[in-house]
Order: C-alpha cells, then structure tokens, then sequence
C-alpha cells in the first residue's frame, strides 16, 4: 500500500461527499454502481477468514443508536460511522446518516474519508440482490416492499438489475412514502403497484422485502402470508429489539445471516433460541452450504436472509467508491494527518512558540 | 444540540486540520491551550458517572494497532481513530496519527471531523499534568524525561505550566531524538538538561515521565532507581505487550489510573495479578479517595500514574477544539451527510435517474 499513500503528497486524504458519489452513480448509471457493488460484496465475501471479524460497537439512547463498524482484512482497515434514530424527519435530517474510513494497515494512514448514507443505501440493497440471486428461485419476478422510506428505491433497482425482478408492489403506513416510491420506481421505468396493506401487497409476491425503519419488535410478516417458494428478504430489523417477522414464519423457513454472532444479537433471530439453525451467506457463496434445495424440493422451500448489515460490506462499498472516484478523478484531498518532516518533531507543527516561560540554559552535570 | 445543528447549513460538519489547531495554539499560546485542556479534561472526569465507557476496540497486526475510541455523556458522543506504527519513521510519518469526530446524541448527526495526532500530545500531556498536580510532591520542580520522541515537548510545557517543573532531565537511547527535544525545550525557555542514561537522568529527579514507543514489554525504570517521594508518570506503556515499569516499581508505589477495566488490558498493570491494588485518578479529582497522603508519610510515598489514555480525555479535546474553533472562526464545513428535503427521499439525491430498465406502469388491482 506504500504506493497508494505516497501518491498522496504530505499524507493527505482522499475526500468523498455525497455529491461526489452521486457523480460516481451519473457517471455509470445506477444499474451497473449496483450491480459493481454487488461483486465487490461477493468477492470479499469469498475471502470471509482472510477478515477480522466483531460485531459493531453501538452507542444506545433513547433517540436512536450510533454505530461504529470496523474490519480488516490485513491490508486495508476500514470502519463505518453509523447512525439510526427514527425521529430525525422532524429535523429535516435522515433516519440513518453514515460515513466511513478506509486506512493502510501497514501505517495506520487513513486513505479515505468518505460519505456512506447514500453508499448504505447502495451496498445494501447490493448485498440483498446478491443474497437474493444465490437464495431465491431463480424465476421469481415479482417482489413486495413493505416500509417505503430512503432504501426502498434502491432495494428496487437493485433486485432489477441483479435479480430480474419486474414488478413491485408496494406498502407502507405512511401512504406519501409509498407515492414517492412509485413515483421514484415508475421514473426508472419499474413497475410499481401500489398496496393498501401489507397481506395484499406480499400476496402471489415471489420475494418479499421488508424495510421498515420503527424502533420495536414489529410483527410485520406473519406465518399466514408466506407462499410455498417465497424468499424473504429481512432489511429492517437490525438492532435488539427490533424484528420484522413472526417467530413462526422463522421456524417454517431456511434462514440466512450475515455473520451470526452479530445477528443473533440485532436479527431477526434474535427472538429464536441460540440453537435455531441459521448459515452464513459466504457459505453458500463458496459452495461450502447449500443455498436453495435443487429441484421440485427447492421450488416450494421458504428461505429468509436476516440482514443486519455487516461491516465487510462497508469494507467492499469503500474500496468500490475509492477505485470508481480514483478512475474518474472525482474527490478532493483533506489534511487530516500532518506532514512531518521529522516524524519525531512534531512539536515542529506550532513553529515559532508563542509563549516563553524561562530562559535559563544548563547542560548536563549528572 | 439542536442550535448547534440548524447553524450548520445544509447538516454540514465542521473541519478542522492540523494547521487549524496550529492556528488555535497560536492564537492562545501552548501553555494557555495546556490549561485549558487540563480543565477540559478535569472537568469532564468530575462527571465520571455521566460516561458510557468502554475499553477501545484495536485491530493489531505485525506493524501496529489502529484503535477506536468512543464514549458519550448522553448528549455528545466523540470517537477517536489513532493508530500506532514504530516503523512509521521510514515511511516519513508520525508513529501516531489521530483523528476523531463529535456527534450529537439526540440525531446521530456529526458536528465535527478533527485531526487529534497534534491534539492528542496536547490532551495527553495536559492529563499527565492534571494528575501530576493532584499526586505529585506540591514542591516538585525537576522532571525527567525518558523517551524524547514527538510528544515529550508536550509533556515538558504542561509539567512546566500547570506542575511548576522548572529543570527537565532528559534521556533517549536516540541522541538525536534528545537533542531536538533540548533545543524545542530551550526555545520555549525551558531549562533541558542532556543526561547519558536513564539512570542518570532520573537522579535527583522529583519527577520522572515515560514516554518511549517500543512494544515490548521493556523494563527502563527499575527499582533502584526509585527516590523516595518520586512521581512517575508513564506514558509509554499503553497496549498489550508494552510495558515501562519493572513490577517491583509497582509494587512499592501508590498507582492510579483512568479506567480501570482498560488499564488492566493495556497498561504497565497488566504485568501484575487482577487483584493488584490501583485507584482510579477521578476519585482523587473528586475527593472520594486520597492521592498522596498529607504531611511526613506522603514526602516519601512513590505514586505512579499508569496512563493509557483514555476516551474521555477526547471527548474533552474534542470539546476544546470545536469551542476554540468556533469562538475564533477557524476551520471549515465539510458535505458528510447529505441534505434532503424529504429524508425518506434519500433517492432523490440521484436528481435524473441516468439508465431506465423498462417502461411498464400499474396500478394496484391486490
């Protein structure tokens, strides 16, 4: 990595706002970001022991959680900043707000700084595309969005592109996200059918995504609307205490998880005894567990990604952003290290002093 | 905290580089900014009980850590990112770099992004010096220094400041490394007087800070070199496998430490059994423990501040920083997080979709 940084004059860092990701996104359609995304996710996904792995590190009070989610895979280390708090509308500002680091393992030098909201919205919905293409049947065409807020599009243009999905049909409680979503789906030329509740939208649906954004343990999908074949795409219950599904839906499916120390504390398994069966995604990526069972079997089985969010798709949508702003020379450099001449003069820094305290001189007499 | 969000436009984040703190030290003078830091953290470690607190979360590898440092008093929350490298010298970078960020509880929303490599010697040179006047003979006024590297200024101006140490007794076994020292020390007026060996240099010494940067677990001050009333601050000895003090120092010495749990993990400490006796320095702040004791009985007693540094002492630094900052219009504002109109609209940022994928409208017939 010693290249990457001296290109970097004085150690200085690369700097990425929103606006220069949604540069990256102009630059090459959001279709193709998505679909980069997804096989930045895979890759890494496929190297799983290479990386340092904890869950998050979360900050609770009574507004919301602040996150932060570090990893490494021995060259890069990466970490997100991440916040949820469910009342932010009320400021004009967004539910979850991210930004993350990318640094060089060998000197600790950060090498980016970069936006992560509109990027989590992106890795995300990449990463359940993904999760969806090993998990789902491969002729699903249909997909429920229940919880219309700032992700949806993106799960929707996700599962598009990478998925082959056709038509949406949409629920939230709140009817205007819902006429924003359809309004945001139909400009992308997607289908988009409106529902007036969750049971009409999820019905004859082949993946049902739910990305519901309270607080609380929700019971939002309930065993009486799954359909044999059904992939169910578990979003929004990502912290303790929030769940999206009913027990029983769990214990009638194949569930999928992330990394499984973390989800068994914010999944939605976390309402299932520590022995529930559950396997890592990397696994049937790898080919080391079976996904979907092949034929007939498989064609009715009910099978759940429990997403929760982990930091190796922080690490993987970093590296994405880094190489995409590099290549079209998008960003700006930030001093957020000193340059030193001499590393052990930092002192060095504050130039002349300010301020003298004595002025007695001595050498060494001991 | 909502005040201090709406006067960032647009939810912008304010920055800070290292010439900003530079300009704050210039404005101030270094040991007005010492002081100032030293009641920033003091302050902060009188509310003790208001703090989330919990060891920092490190990533190792064969040439260093990089570290995460979060707390919260349930109104901010600051993290701070820091790495320590020894070889970094031949890449031209400090072996500590640091930054770190300040956020709002009660939205998650980040108000500041601040480099904390220079920062930190400040913060961790003015806590040395806070509990050195609270531990400390009240008549001490020389001071040696063993480990002449880039925060062993610091540490001079805050003992000369806020302790009244007037001789500083230096040592390094690079004699480069201490000539520098004694030419930044000499600059400011302060006296520096160039010893042969850490022996030589702690004689007579009524103070005796550490600050070296190897990891390992070195012993540079032993027993015999321990004077009766002495202080040792040590610095140094800061992460699993690096250690100052031989144990038997310990053993003969009162030890006081910031948390507890960390210090246990990390410090010169963690070469002793769990049930070794320490206390931790904002009991002594407070009143609720006694540091050196009164009178003859306290003239010979040996304290030692077993100093890791810890996540609050950031949190304070962060404080000052922004506040100086502010008062003196330094810094600048920095796109983190994105503004949105309508926060469940995170979509709309994308502005004209660039690649549509099909045409097809419905309408809901569920």
């Amino acid at each position: 990595m010693f290249q990457n940084h001296t290109a970097l004059t004085n150690a200085q860092t690369l700097f990425l706002t929103p606006s220069d990701v949604v540069s990256i996104v102009h630059a090459h359609g959001l279709p193709k970001v998505l679909a980069a995304l997804a096989a930045y996710v895979q890759d890494d996904f496929l190297r799983w022991a290479q990386f340092d792995k904890s869950p998050r590190v979360a900050a609770h009070s009574p507004s919301g959680v602040i996150e932060l989610m570090p990893t490494s895979d021995g060259e890069l280390y990466t970490f997100k900043y991440v916040n949820g708090h469910p009342g932010n509308g009320q400021f004009g500002l967004p539910t979850v707000m991210a930004f993350g680091v990318l640094a060089d393992v060998a000197t600790g030098l950060p090498l980016l700084v970069s936006e992560l909201t509109l990027t989590t919205a992106m890795r995300t919905a990449a990463t359940s595309a993904m999760a969806a293409k090993a998990l789902a049947r491969s002729d699903a065409r249909s997909m429920a969005i229940i919880g219309n807020g700032a992700q949806s599009e993106f799960q929707a243009a996700a599962f598009a592109q990478i998925v082959g999905i056709r038509e949406f049909r949409l629920f939230d409680i709140d009817v205007q996200a819902t006429a924003k979503l359809a309004r945001n789906l139909r400009a992308m030329g997607l289908d988009a059918v409106i529902c007036g509740s969750t049971r009409e939208a999820t019905r004859g649906a082949d993946i049902v995504t739910t990305i519901t954004a309270d607080k609380s343990c929700a019971t939002i999908i309930t065993p009486d609307m799954i359909e044999p074949g059904m992939h169910i795409n578990a979003v929004g219950g990502d912290c303790p205490g929030k769940t999206e599904l009913h027990a029983d839906v769990l214990r009638a499916a194949r569930v999928f998880v992330e990394f499984e120390p973390q989800t068994r504390i914010e999944g939605d398994i976390q309402q299932m005894p520590p022995e529930f069966d559950v396997t890592e995604l990397w696994r049937v990526l790898s080919g080391a567990s079976i996904g979907r069972s092949k034929g007939a079997a498989g064609q009715s089985e009910v099978t759940v990604f429990d997403s929760v969010g982990f930091a190796i798709e922080d690490f993987s949508a970093l590296r994405f952003v880094r190489e995409a702003a590099l290549e079209l020379g998008l960003g700006s450099r930030i001093d957020l290290v000193p340059p030193l001449a001499d590393p052990k003069n930092l002192f060095a820094l504050l130039g002349e002093v300010p301020a003298t305290l004595h002025s007695r001189r001595s050498v060494c007499y001991g």
